[in-house]
């Protein structure tokens, strides 16, 4: 099995939910991983955390990234960093993933750095996992959308890379044979929008290998009509912060508002039939990161939601679960060959 | 009181709702209204509704718009249909403002051709009113959101415009002293997305007689910090249709998933105490429409509903009262004069 290098220093809450998450996945898988952090803060927490030591190895790091610093110097300067060593791991090939649970934009900043763009891809796109409504018995409840956020404005091509990067790791990773691929826009009409989005449209169309079903909407998101979105960056970004905390105000309210003697009696019935699909959405724990798509190297970031949240929600047994989660995510794309199943689809043009 | 032209003839289901919304408000208000559309049809609905004849005039229409019909070839082929006639009644100055109930991209359209832009402003834009929560005691209920179509991509010129539009209307109709205005934009940091938005943020900053609050994003639409959230029509439209959607299905699974007898017992409290913005998100009838504005005419819009919901929740009651709201925000713009006030604070540059 492929090694994953995670690192555990980038979390809001320091690194005891990510070595906890990483100690679960050895009792439970036979994955390799390599922490990545204060050596004597990973030794500490191992102490009192039950772990098989087989699977699990410890590489130091002098410096970590805070959650909620300022990426782009972070990125600068601190380049003795538990995320930059993780990322230098994994581009060295010595590591087959990476796996990052702490600020987006610095994981970003810092591959762009380390690692290197696949051939024919100008920009890397960072993905979102979302659950939406099922259409089909059997379809993933979790879609795709990308990007959502490295990116500001898109060209076309871009847009079809975006689409052909999020197929591929819909088919690998969800094993959805033939992904349904859709540009978010503003209409169904496939001139709709500007002139980048009517060429990306046709483009998606004419493309092969390319399960494309035009364009949808807004309200369409949370149908199953799509497995992957795409998207320019700064649309996705905003979009999806927004489906998030509208889930979680939802899920909030909904729980607040229902007296305890209630909810005791009901055995949380409301909740589980009438909330599901928005409880999960708002449950960053259930979903196992999001890849960052472009990189010759698997980079699986892990959403610590802090900046939805007010940070209670992503603390302790969920937030392990998701890095525990992310690591299983890290080591299929790697075993099943993600990196070369995006060059092959690339080079199909 | 000013009086204002309704289009009857728009909405999804046919004149009844739109007829008898303008009733109600004949009982209750001095407000004179002039029906447009199929006079006998109009007449055969009065006959049976109880209304105050002296505040009510009909305007025979040959044509009529559908609301689920192509809205480019409408408005080039249909210059006979209510939309028009009604529009032709305000730009002449014999009506003060013009309600509309049906398609709302023919109604832009339509507005194009019949109406005037405001001195200095290049594009209309279609605002929507969504509400959120309330940070301080006396805080609107809802704010503004604009551009949500009219547009795809805009310059910071029009943003700024869309800025100062925004903010006059909610001053005029909230009576919101000083409307908090914010650019939407993938994070807080002035210089963040593209060129145009940071030049917009720079300007709005900068714009006198604006209380510009900077960027909000996406999780933030939903807080209290923006009376006025300011974004290209192609944002606009994917994000709030998106909101509208995700605010149904809660609503819609909450209900849904409570039992009859509980709902009962408890006096719908669940509803009352958890979901009331949600709520009022999924229920257009509360809004009273939202304005075009860029023209030298006052256009309400009323949200049908028919693009997110399955039509039945906007029908009879709801779309009627959803009328007879737009109908006095219409009369309270005109009366108050909103159009003078757009242009002071266009000209305030």
């Amino acid at each position: 099995m492929p090694t994953v290098a995670v690192d555990v220093m980038g979390g809001a809450h320091g690194p005891e939910a990510a070595v906890q998450g990483v100690a679960a996945v050895s009792l439970q898988s036979d994955i390799d991983c390599l922490l990545v952090g204060d050596e004597a803060r990973i030794q500490k927490i191992l102490e009192s955390t039950a772990y098989n030591p087989e699977r699990i190895a410890i590489l130091h790091a002098a410096e970590a990234i805070g959650a909620s610093e300022e990426p782009r110097s972070a990125v600068r300067y601190k380049r003795k960093a538990s995320l930059f060593v993780a990322l230098r791991e994994v581009a060295a090939g010595r590591c087959a993933a990476v796996v990052s649970a702490g600020n987006a934009a610095a994981a970003l900043g810092a591959s762009r750095r380390e690692l290197t763009l696949l051939p024919g891809v100008r920009t890397a796109a960072m993905a979102s996992v979302y659950p939406r409504a099922a259409e089909d018995a059997g379809q993933d409840p979790l879609a795709l959308a990308l990007d959502v956020g490295a990116t500001v404005r898109c060209t076309a091509d871009e847009l079809v890379h975006f689409a052909v990067m999020g197929s591929t790791y819909a088919r690998v990773i969800s094993r959805v044979a033939e992904p349904r691929v859709a540009l978010l826009n503003m209409g169904r009409d496939p001139l709709q929008g500007d002139a980048v989005l009517s060429a990306a449209h046709r483009r998606l169309r004419d493309r092969r290998g390319l399960n494309f079903v035009g364009n949808i909407e807004g309200h369409e998101l949370t149908s199953g009509r799509a497995d992957v979105v795409v998207c320019e960056g700064l649309l996705g970004n905003i979009v999806f912060k927004l489906l998030e905390s509208v889930a979680t105000m939802a899920v909030d309210r909904t729980a607040a508002a229902t007296p305890r003697s209630w909810r005791r009696r009901a055995g949380m019935a409301i909740m589980a039939a009438g909330s599901d699909g928005l409880r999960a959405l708002a449950d960053s724990s259930s979903y196992g990161g999001a890849p960052l798509l472009g990189f010759e190297q698997v980079v699986i970031q892990v959403h610590d939601g802090s900046q939805v949240h007010d940070g209670s929600q992503a603390q302790g047994g969920s937030q392990a679960q998701a890095i525990g989660n992310a690591v299983k995510v890290a080591a299929k794309a790697a075993r099943d060959g993600l990196i070369p199943a995006l060059k092959a689809a690339l080079a199909d043009d």
